[in-house]
């Protein structure tokens, strides 16, 4: 073994857990490819699934992958995503699309964008959303998103399995040490402190569906753009990447023009 | 998406084509796990499968996976693990083991032995070897190996699916960067010059199983103890880490004695 550094140390991750981390995957058709998440989940610290909806079958024949009963046992099943990602303060869409006209900012998995992960876990929950093997994430999954990661292939195929896109996204994830301000290099871990808590997307959904209703009674939405303005004011509230407080502050207000709104209906 | 410093180039693996890098199955047995693990392949640019032992079924139903047909396709099949690295010139196992008495260096996956591996590659082709499912690499197919490299995990679950792991040890090695002498950090590409040529694998056994002749000739293994000394020797030989030239000299001395030990029995 000339010249090969060896390190002395083999790193494990024996004391991590990753409380913070929702794996939520949204559609998904082949009991395998659960299997296969909930294992690489039990491989990398991680024990939150959910599902969206799900087909039942599915999510009952994945209940034999190897090592993972627990994490299975313990899913949770949703009915739409905006349930199942209601307590996270951040939320990641995965995608294999490379050049899809998205209105979302796309990152690179790497050690960066997993240190970033790790990061916004100091402030809330964050989910990482997988779509289904066949279509991925639809649109309107993705306006439920703050960001987007993307896995860096060859464009021989740059479609990955399911399960083992899951698995290279925590591996990622599962290493990464949460560094305030990624630009700062060499900085070391005592410096860290926790973000400011931010508001969950649970919160942010409450507020642009006030703020939609009050936009339809104004007269905003016009005949036939209602699901585009949907998706509008969702990324805008989301973009809006509101504190816990001033989620509070702005509820309270769209919340009075709504009561306002329905006065003058009268 | 305030303060999330956003790589404005998203990084992508499409001018990467790994022909130095094998990947070696010894005795799989799913063709699920076949089918995934060659188009992990395509995912990160790269085309050789071999297979050891396999399964004949198992590979004939491997051969759907998406996007995978031109790996399987042109995957090789083996009866040994000898014939299988023949050409390589650097084995690497992989082990989920942590605490296994193993006589071989062993590393965690990362960045830096991402980077060896692509090192090596610059002395010849590196063969990756993956055991199967149930048991992984047998001490036997072990000793063909220069070094080990195990993927990080929690304790709770140190055992990978086959084709993630082979997902997981594919995206680290194809997103990293040759580097010669890993320690040597902020040099840049430019300097990295092809490290001497090493001698195939295929090379080594034939001066092992000279070696051995011999030594068998000679007294040196007792009844009993034969398959502890053919370890004994490949592992002596592969950490000889001989160049290509040094090599042939080696193998030019050992068939002489051979020849010289065969004369003395007439």
């Amino acid at each position: 073994m000339n010249g090969l550094p060896l390190s002395s140390k083999l790193h494990d991750l024996d004391d991590l857990r990753l409380n913070d981390l929702v794996i939520v995957m949204v559609s998904p058709r082949n009991p395998l490819n659960i299997g296969a998440a909930a294992r690489a989940m039990t491989n990398f610290g991680v024990h939150r699934l959910r599902l969206v909806e799900c087909y039942a079958p599915a999510f009952r024949e994945a209940r034999s992958a190897v090592g993972a009963a627990d994490v299975l046992k313990s899913a949770e099943d949703f009915g739409t995503v905006a349930e199942a990602i209601a307590d996270c303060a951040r939320v990641v869409g995965t995608t294999a699309v490379r050049d899809r006209d998205l209105q979302h900012p796309v990152r690179t998995l790497g050690q960066k964008s997993g240190a970033e992960i790790r990061n916004q876990m100091l402030a809330g929950r964050v989910a990482i959303l997988f779509g289904s093997e066949k279509y991925g994430l639809s649109n309107s999954d993705i306006s439920h998103c703050h960001w987007l990661l993307r896995i860096p292939t060859h464009k021989t195929n740059i479609s990955m399995n399911l399960g083992q896109a899951v698995a290279v996204c925590l591996y990622e994830i599962a290493r990464a040490t949460p560094v305030k301000g990624v630009k700062r290099k060499g900085m070391k871990q005592p410096g860290v402190k926790a973000e400011t808590e931010r508001a969950t997307v649970g919160a942010a959904e409450m507020i642009s569906e006030l703020l939609l209703e009050n936009l339809r009674k104004s007269g905003y939405v016009k005949p036939g753009n209602d699901a585009m303005v949907v998706k509008k004011v969702r990324r805008l509230v989301l973009r809006l990447d509101l504190k816990a407080l001033d989620a509070k502050i702005l509820l309270g207000m769209v919340r009075q023009i709504a009561w306002k709104l329905k006065q003058a209906e009268k």
